[in-house]
């Protein structure tokens, strides 16, 4: 049986997604693995949609995974929820799957969220929620960056040197920046993404805010297939993995 | 030199605002002691205008202290978030303000916010930001019950029995209910509160939400005057102090 769980956690704590050999700390993986054993009693292997990186949110993580025993989709999550109570993990639904839905490979679309508060002060509540930028974002030009990197592009100026993805060509699908007083949340949808490709991207579209670089200096970037000429990875606490259609 | 300063915190990890003789978690109101003094040598007295409780939230609290120094508005806020940085406590603003200005006294109207995530599912990002109700809320049932708490009452029946109030008489200008999605905000505003009376308002709301009781109850339950009859005191990690008005 494949079962498939849409999930949110805290990334806050957690090495990430994945687990990572250096960390001493828990990964959101290892803890899903830790339930499904308690449960079932088997060790699957855990497909994620998307490999979240150490500090970065989900409010729609999805993964699959198959279990010889069967489970209904409520038991499941309810069974899985008790094993996680102690942890920022957290099942929000669970379904009975076909065997030919695969959580990465069957992905059509993946959202995520950038969440940017500008403002002087340190941030408090938003600590591990959100990025702090100081000086004043002047949002149009944000907005007016962001176009140049609609649609399919060649993204090695946006990609971590750890990336493993066989092609550099992305296909971005939409970019939309929010503003509500200092909270400014930067939406952007893809097919899928290269490694620490939306932390870059906000990066740079930072410089466009802050006039660093003028708007259309965002197509020079990113024809220049360089790392170097992009902006910095932003902060991995401001990422939220919001969710995927199949 | 007497400053007014707004303040946003993160309640999770203090014992409240005021100092607890059986905590050995750190208060607001130390911190903001510990700060002053590296900044200026002097040990004030801080007056808060609401003695907000161990893990309750504030985005605009509001204190005042006197200073022999003279430090220029901005030139105190961003040194002492310099010395707060380490702690989920930032300084939004500070002002010079009149010798007659009283953070607590001076009050004309506070306002405080409750957050609820009403869902199946165990809280991961919000673990420690909202209260969970598992059971389905009626909001129309909550926003009946609720009209009959506005205005002058005694309002013994919602009241801690620590609570140091003169008077149980308090004056609730307005409760407000929004629903968006499964997160349900209630802002309650008066001019001041008994202790414990916004979480206990909440718990009974919540039961009216759940009908457990009829909205018209809240009626007898206030003209009862007896704690017994209200609901509980929910969670302090959804309460959250909003702003003063002077």
């Amino acid at each position: 049986m494949r079962y498939k769980l849409t999930i949110e956690y805290d990334g806050s704590n957690y090495c990430g997604m994945q687990k990572q050999k250096d960390s001493i700390k828990k990964s959101i993986n290892g803890c899903l693995e830790v339930a499904i054993f308690k449960l079932s009693g088997e060790k699957p292997q855990i497909i994620a949609c998307g490999r979240t990186d150490a500090g970065v949110h989900a409010l729609g993580q999805v993964v699959h995974f198959d279990l010889n025993k069967e489970f209904s989709a409520f038991d499941l999550a309810s069974a899985l929820n008790h094993h996680l109570k102690k942890e920022k993990i957290t099942i929000l639904n669970s379904e009975i799957i076909d065997e030919n839905f695969h959580a990465r490979f069957s992905a059509k679309m993946r959202h995520y969220k950038y969440k940017i508060i500008n403002r002087r002060a340190n941030l408090a509540l938003d600590r591990n929620f959100a990025h702090h930028v100081i000086n004043d974002l002047d949002l149009e030009k944000m907005r007016q960056a962001s176009q140049y990197l609609i649609g399919k592009h060649d993204f090695s100026a946006f990609r971590d040197a750890d990336c493993q993805s066989k092609s550099p060509i992305k296909h971005i699908e939409k970019i939309e920046i929010i503003q509500n007083n200092q909270e400014i949340e930067i939406y952007i949808s893809a097919i899928s993404f290269l490694h620490h490709m939306v932390r870059t991207i906000v990066g740079t579209l930072i410089l466009a805010g802050q006039s660093k670089i003028e708007p259309q200096e965002m197509k020079e970037i990113l024809e220049s297939k360089n790392r170097q000429k992009a902006g910095p990875n932003v902060p991995a606490c401001g990422l939220y993995f919001l969710s995927c259609d199949y």
